[in-house]
């Protein structure tokens, strides 16, 4: 099974080509605009050029990960529209016309959910986006599940939660800081966190979701749907980092930004039914969770 | 209040151009490709030039009805993103810059509904496009809904049913036949229709549906919402439309193509309590419907 992985050189990207390596019978192609990690076509998926070389060969799936970001893409609006909704329907176009419908995973966001967050989120959430990024990722699910309906691709959208912990100064994202505690506790260094000890977030380790995103090319669901995250006190997840450092908890202080406690600190509990009966699954708790993010660390710095 | 109306030379810019000039107080400033129609700004939204010419003067609200339809949009899918999409958000962007917070009323379609449409829709149906266009205006409605959670515009989006009757030869629009039966039994012409006589279908009058258009500048209702239509039997129409004009109902002979009626011909009861509470109204029943679309004849040809 020929997979092309977009974004394959960023952070979700790595994990998920590393995954496919591992497992038998696929050969991923990467593509980014950057070289490195194993990449195999070095482009942008707005040229054409780029793109025909994506499909010089024939692909049977694809794991569409390239995006521009929550921060970076209210910083510049027109170069998040270009990436984010262009370049994704060229790529669902040039999947199209391969004529096999092949099957295509999107890396969606919880971000589909806006500011300020239901009660609880479920498969039946309907979509709220405040950040122009969630906005592009509610369309481009809409458009997905068009192209779905006619035949052309066979596509399904994973919204996902935060993944950690990502390389230290991921400037492109307004959630850095929920990584970037991981670094400074694992490092013993202090850290001022933008958010109070009581906000709540929702959390993955890359490597857990790098195995559902792979899951998904296997699995016979489309539409979209949330998957299974941690949903902790952003408190306890400090306490769990500091348990499984030895680093002290005192290292953290509390500088809480309202408006990034809005953005990413009032996430409800998150119920995915949908997704377990599909066969996707969270970490193994919070300290599951830390464990693994801290076992990466290595690998993201 | 300063009304700007794209697509103001169209079949529907035609009729709310001239609502609002016969309304006190509004003063409409057309904008369309084609001249025409006392159209103030001729040229693309997609131009720069356009868009600055349609805000050189305060704007205080939209009626944005400019659209690459059905038909056209299938046969013609990178120019139908461009005016759909591309120049959608173009025009929201130069609203949101005028930094007032403008109504920004947009003509969404129940193309947001594909093939096979439910039992039943009402206010929770979730959408499901199958036409491009559908998911065109699916994906508008999440950009203006953000638009309008970040409160850069004020916008309220109204999912038309067909609008008749449409000028003839209205071949941008796979439905034209739901306007040409109109003209066809006026003149007492024989005519075709690519559908049986038990197909249903949701129609509105263009005189009745400008009247809603207007009405949602000065109501406060935000999001998306279904417009009231009437739902009938096509038998049942042409049996209408023959009493209303003297013609011989069987004048018309029955042809069904099984994708337009797949995409035509099956629409189910609607229920919108939403836009009743609102204050928008449908034609009077199907006599009413006829009635007005008869009396729209000669303006539309």
């Amino acid at each position: 099974m020929r997979v092309l992985v977009t974004g394959a050189a960023g952070f979700v990207g790595r994990a998920v080509m590393a995954r496919l390596r591992a497992e038998g019978g696929s050969t991923p192609i990467g593509v980014d605009v950057v070289d490195g990690a194993g990449v195999k076509v070095v482009g942008d998926l707005a040229d054409a050029a780029t793109l025909a070389a994506c499909f010089a060969q024939r692909v049977d799936a694809v794991v569409h990960l390239a995006t521009w970001p929550g921060g970076i893409a209210e910083r510049e609006p027109e170069r998040a529209w270009a990436v984010n909704m262009d370049s994704s329907r060229r790529l669902v176009a040039a999947a199209a016309e391969a004529g096999h419908r092949p099957r295509l995973v999107f890396a969606s966001s919880i971000a589909v959910y806006g500011d300020p967050l239901p009660a609880l989120i479920d498969d039946a959430t309907p979509l709220s986006p405040t950040l122009l990024y969630g906005a592009h990722k509610a369309m481009m699910e809409t458009w997905l599940d068009t192209q779905t309906r006619r035949g052309a691709i066979n596509a399904l959208s994973l919204r996902l939660p935060g993944v950690v912990a990502r390389p230290r100064a991921s400037t492109a994202l307004r959630s850095a800081f929920l990584s970037d505690v991981f670094h400074a506790l694992a490092a013993d260094e202090p850290i001022a966190l933008p958010v109070s000890p009581d906000a709540t977030t929702a959390l993955r380790s890359v490597e857990s979701i790098a195995g559902n995103l792979v899951h998904a090319l296997h699995c016979e669901s489309t539409g979209a749907m949330n998957l299974p995250a941690t949903v902790m006190r952003i408190g306890d997840l400090v306490d769990a980092i500091a348990r499984a450092t030895g680093a002290s908890a005192s290292r953290v202080t509390w500088d809480p930004d309202p408006v990034i406690e809005a953005q990413f600190g009032r996430v409800p509990p998150m119920h995915t039914p949908r997704a377990v009966a599909a066969g996707f699954n969270a970490d193994a708790g919070l300290e599951g969770l830390v464990e693994a993010a801290l076992a990466g660390l290595n690998f993201s710095r």
